[in-house]
């Protein structure tokens, strides 16, 4: 961490500067007296030191940091990829996993006629939404526990391991039959669920917020990770910006740079980044050549009497195309794509 | 709601999706036969109705929302201000009150000497994070539980009322003396700890996510007041944006938008806005002067020794000569602020 | 287009409205008057009507466009591809092309050394800022005039058409021997410069603004093709957003967006997207997989000593192994890439 | 310049950079040889400084700059004022100064009523579109050289000094008795113009652009200072956001901030900042609250029938009261309004 101090900074500031911040943290402080201003290099443990507090110190004139304040997250530390292990194939392991299903899980009907579609198709996952967070009270939120049960019948009947969102700490006793449980764009800094979610064992499927920068993600990755679960996989699932004709706007470029500054899978969301069915594809083919490992869509059987957010699903018929070509183009990049047949 | 048909649809499709609409919602369907497209117009209870649903209908072109989805927070239907009585004063009324105070509660000491200082300079309420929401896992969380107790014994000892940060649902018993609730940009659309704070009878303070919009704002306090808690607050405390040089961008024009849209009362926090002290003074002054009901600031004993964020916030005696400023631009727009002597 | 009137307006202002919309424009007006509001459906020509001015009338609550503003760049009135044939090759034809070369043309020997090697890699155009629109007056400003004869030069010794940026009507005349004529991110809306450039029978290579919609982007090409050239290809090169890892944030949906909404060819330049030089490999790959006519890349034979934007160019060496995958890619996908060799 | 070397860099590598940089550029450098990597701090003339190629050097890991790139602009080097004389009044003394007028220039006859209307009101100059940047090219472009004409025929007749928009080098001439020239913010990095204004004595009022920062706005008033031309006036009009529900988000913070940095006067252009004409009240209230040295203010005999946004203007009633609101608060902070009576 490198600190600029103001120019007419004196000798005994410095000292006491220093003093104060070798004694707070586990870092030693180098000095370097220009003929106008005083820089110090901080080196050592630097990722637990608070940048506001060194900030709000008058004497200082600006901060950079020079390591990045994540590190269990971080490849430099971890060079080899996480690998996931989900049983009968893993995540994170160069291969392709496609987690598939509608956004609200609505009936035992639904879930079988798509479970059935999906997995064929090349499916790995089956995702389905039981816990539903909506903007205005007033709209559909999800079967709830229901939902849990609706999942749970369609992995044991189809054997699709499940991934589904989760939104309070205090619905995790019912996620016990959950594969992967997703944390949703909303909720990536809520901090106190992740928290909770490093004390569990499954993997976290952790979407990144629409407004919060790559490296926010690391950091909410990394207090999953903190709390002593490590299996966190990330999901970029597009940002928000001044374009009105896309949802979001996927933000391809994090699929390379998160590969790059850590060593957790990558995975993208192209039916909520561009909340335009026929975009899926595009977008899918575009994730895959650049690097992810895995996709989530939504695929409902009747999108226009889905429940929540029918306008961004694909129909089955529509998805086995999709999955066709998926399945050509990791192929060509000698890529294999997890299915369960 | 207005609803564009795709050119090619035939009049039994509209007959089918007429009766669907009507069934599912108290809407009539007005139908309007164009030369070239159908339009139809939605009137009732559209509040309810999931546009999301409708768009993926595939007769469906577009969807304009002519009503806002708000109901409890509109003030088309509650003209009046929402008034909040907090005993020796009230928030909404016209008034301004100033909620000052740390960061993060730190010490007994610490929120003595803050809150006498303060008390006598103007604020009319005392904030102060127990439970603090950080990006870093390895940053100060706050003293939560004990925090909360160094807040009440300075509301005994000093008689200031008290607004704090919640993050969990599961932390609501240990509220039980704080006189607002606060709910912080992060969890503004944490739909469960909002349906939650629905049904508990303090006043909440809900301050606007980073990037999120004035509808869904709105929104969200609606979820609070559908569940039966109508005293909610907003809060203004900047968006994000392209700019790097303040912290987040005060979105100013949010003050007289959110007083036409809604009659709940409004205030502004300028120390998260900027991140910089000495814009604090700037900042309240336009606030005041387009209509805002009053101002969180950020006031530290010692900015430099704060255990968090302590580089936005201001000394006791910098808070002197801003509230000197801010009570006179008041008394001049013919408004009072609000004090304690 | 549909107006929706405010509840109170009397039949008298409804009719005085219509009369003056029809006698401005060439449409007809279709009046639905429901219970509580009253509709008009304009339907003609309304692309030609200024927004502004019907949302300026007090009697209009508010306005939505059914029809795109955008006429001879819409892909439903020219629903075939617009194919620039460039001599030894085309753009816009299924086929891929990749404009390679340096920021800023420096010299002979620069332009002749890469040259040769991005010919020889596959390139089929040579790029080059001869004009440089920098932030700073005190930054290299291009050689101007003479870096267009040093491009010609090029041109003449190696074969290679040549694409180079325009910032005033005023040097038009120097871009005589220039192939492409490319306006830059900043002169998006530059419309006196647009309006020139519709009489000239160049192509234009049209980048994105940094901050500019798809349909603002769409409406730019509109103003040169409305001058009579129709010859406009789109180029997407990242949008400004909060995210700070990257320079600017790819818009990777709107090649697949744009492609859907009009006929003309788009490319991607992934090195003025992300800035850094090992993310041109994985952006180019998911342009070429979502759909890109083609790629503008920056490739100088020594980037730390360009004498601008060194930081995002790669060498001829780096550029060779990209070439190679981007036409194994192409060729997978059943594309050509346009070679001159 | 604070520049960070890389950890395996070798002395001599550093040694031949230092040389490049000392050889190119009147600075010093300072070696800071730290146990895990080398800090260099160039001292010096480093506002000319190409960042771009320092980054762009394989032994480079990071950059900061200590020193703001701008110079003229700068008000660390020019601690006053700059105030710009009018002849009966001047910008940037204290006063207030409103610019008011209508979005285009249309006829002799509302040139002339609106003309009177708000000098009686307050106004100082009159403002006004002659040529118009539309995003359309079949929207009304101004009257061009006719709309000169009609702007100083009512200055003739009124005694208003007149500020209206350029669009190309080329038209310059057509200027001559135009008070302040000012260019729009689709134009702010336009800087072959910028470059022109730089040339010639007339003040400039320059618009910050859509998606610019705060440093990109000053280096475009340093382009125009760096040409000869001092005399700059700074135009706050909204920035590009997430937000829909008005055209553009005002960024008030702009306005204390450019004065702390600059010492060129600062205006605001809430007219454009919201496109909502009920909203120019609030905002120009807040503006004045926080320092801004003028307004600039759509005025239009009849918005309805304006032929450009003009949604946006108010009617000359409508802006006496609010021209009476600022009279009053200016007063009360001890500023004086400039008028002509």
């Amino acid at each position: 961490m490198i600190v600029v101090l103001k120019p007419q900074t004196t000798a005994e500031q410095i000292k006491k500067f220093s003093d104060e911040i070798t004694s707070q943290y586990k870092v030693t402080v180098n000095t370097w007296v220009g003929t106008q201003s005083t820089v110090l290099g901080l080196i050592g443990d630097t990722a637990s030191i608070d940048t506001d507090i060194i900030q709000a110190n008058p004497i200082v004139e600006s901060l950079t940091r020079v390591q990045e304040p994540y590190k269990k997250a971080n490849r430099k530390f971890h060079p080899d990829n996480t690998v996931i292990d989900m049983g009968k194939f893993k995540i994170g392991d160069g291969s392709v996993t496609m987690m598939i299903g509608p956004c609200s899980v609505e009936s035992s009907e639904q879930m079988a006629e798509i479970s059935q579609r999906i997995k064929k198709a090349g499916a790995a996952m089956l995702r389905g939404g039981a816990f539903k967070p909506r903007t205005s009270p007033y709209a559909f939120q999800g079967l709830r526990a229901e939902g849990l049960y609706l999942l749970t019948e369609a992995k044991r009947n189809f054997g699709l391991p499940i991934v589904t969102e989760i939104m309070s700490p205090a619905h995790l006793p019912l996620f016990e039959d959950v594969d992967i449980i997703q944390v949703g764009a909303r909720n990536m800094q809520n901090f106190e669920l992740l928290k909770e979610l490093g004390h569990c064992d499954k993997p976290i499927l952790l979407k990144r917020g629409l407004a919060n920068t790559i490296e926010e993600f690391l950091m909410s990755a990394e207090y999953i990770m903190a709390g002593g679960n490590e299996k966190v996989i990330l999901c970029e699932r597009g940002i928000r910006t001044f374009e009105p004709m896309t949802r979001n706007t996927l933000d391809i470029s994090a699929v390379p740079l998160l590969k790059k500054l850590s060593h957790l899978p990558v995975i993208v969301d192209p039916s909520h980044a561009a909340g335009i069915p026929w975009m899926v594809e595009p977008l899918s083919m575009a994730s895959i050549a650049c690097g992810a490992d895995g996709l989530m869509i939504e695929v409902h059987n009747n999108p226009a009497k889905a429940l929540s957010d029918g306008a961004q699903a694909l129909t089955p018929d529509q998805f086995d195309g999709i999955a066709e070509k998926i399945k050509g183009l990791a192929g060509y990049l000698g890529r294999s794509v997890n299915t369960l047949e």
